[in-house]
């Protein structure tokens, strides 16, 4: 019987290629192919930085991983364009099947869970209008998902044992990294992608975060 | 005063790239796309299974992301193709500028430390001519680039000091891990991409192996 939820934000509540129009304004013909290079990057960075043991806040990898995918494509960026670009990691779009979805789970403890420092998650879920009862970020413990620790923070802040926590993802890594700290998890797979091969396996694999719910 | 001096294996000295023209005889059209796909959820995998503290070998990270990579393509790959494939992993090429280079540094202390493990990394060097006083595999540890520990493995198989420890890598993360570490590093730039985000700065940025030799 699960007691709490918990929700992945970015990939899973909020969409993090809603930048995509902002760099395409910028770049023409070059908005998509800029945001999912920067999305692979920033998580990229979030890994190494946690291996390195040198942790940066979510913010900091986040504007490291454009400035770099920017040099890559060749793209020229000055100080407001970043600023611009970055200031929209703060109003991400929600996907259309989030409110809908949270509506249903008033019953349930439901927290976030994320990756993103309280300087972007905060203003973030603020303008949402989405409510929770908790918003966690790992930048209380200086390292990124999947490191099982942070998914015992979720644990530790919700006084709940591990085996009654529902993890809810978007990002299959993530999800089966929940799955092998002891969650009960489900994948949202919007975009049919297959299952990452990393020894676990998904409890419930949806298409919408409606699916989870009972 | 550099004593000894270290080499990434994959990517490095073995060019990874090189299993892509098996790939397209198998599945024409396709072959340069999985290549470039199967080595990024590689090394995805490595970074993800060390956070989350599942450590599996490189032979079977390198089998799950070739899987992956296929069942995301649509392509289908049977048992007798998956071993074909995964073979060429045991015969890379070596980088046209390898051999040239090795002559040459016959004075220092040569050694390569590589996320391979034994049965991958051996029967690789082995075919390729080359002579190291020491291969060195994150196996013994059970975590993969660019973990600190990682780096101490040299340190202690070599009895050197990592201050008079060289490391040369073509992949810029594992470089910067290199440096955060304390190595003195050299990025191999063979691509001309731009440096990698990550706090810290490289020693030396060349375009092949011999400009790092006195």
């Amino acid at each position: 019987m699960l007691r709490a939820l918990v929700f992945d934000a970015y990939g899973t509540l909020f969409d993090v290629h809603s930048v995509q129009a902002r760099c395409e304004a910028l770049w023409p013909g070059r908005g998509a192919q800029l945001s999912q290079l920067w999305r692979t990057k920033q998580l990229e960075y979030t890994w190494q930085r946690s291996l390195m043991r040198r942790y940066a806040p979510f913010s900091q990898v986040t504007e490291d991983a454009l400035l770099f995918s920017c040099e890559l494509m060749g793209l020229r960026i000055d100080k407001k364009e970043k600023q611009t670009v970055l200031d929209e990691y703060r109003r991400l779009a929600l996907y259309p099947d989030v409110v809908p979805a949270m509506k249903k789970l008033k019953s349930a403890k439901c927290a976030i869970l994320t990756n993103g420092s309280p300087d972007m998650i905060e203003p973030l879920v603020a303008q949402s209008g989405l409510k929770f009862d908790a918003v966690l970020s790992v930048d209380a413990l200086r390292v990124f998902k999947p490191a099982p620790e942070v998914y015992q923070l979720a644990v530790d802040r919700l006084q709940t044992p591990k085996e009654e926590i529902g993890f809810v993802s978007s990002n299959c890594w993530d999800a089966l990294g929940a799955k092998s700290f002891g969650f009960t998890v489900y994948w949202i797979n919007r975009a049919g992608a297959p299952v990452d091969r990393l020894g676990f396996a998904l409890d419930k694999i949806v298409k919408s975060l409606d699916e989870i719910l009972p």
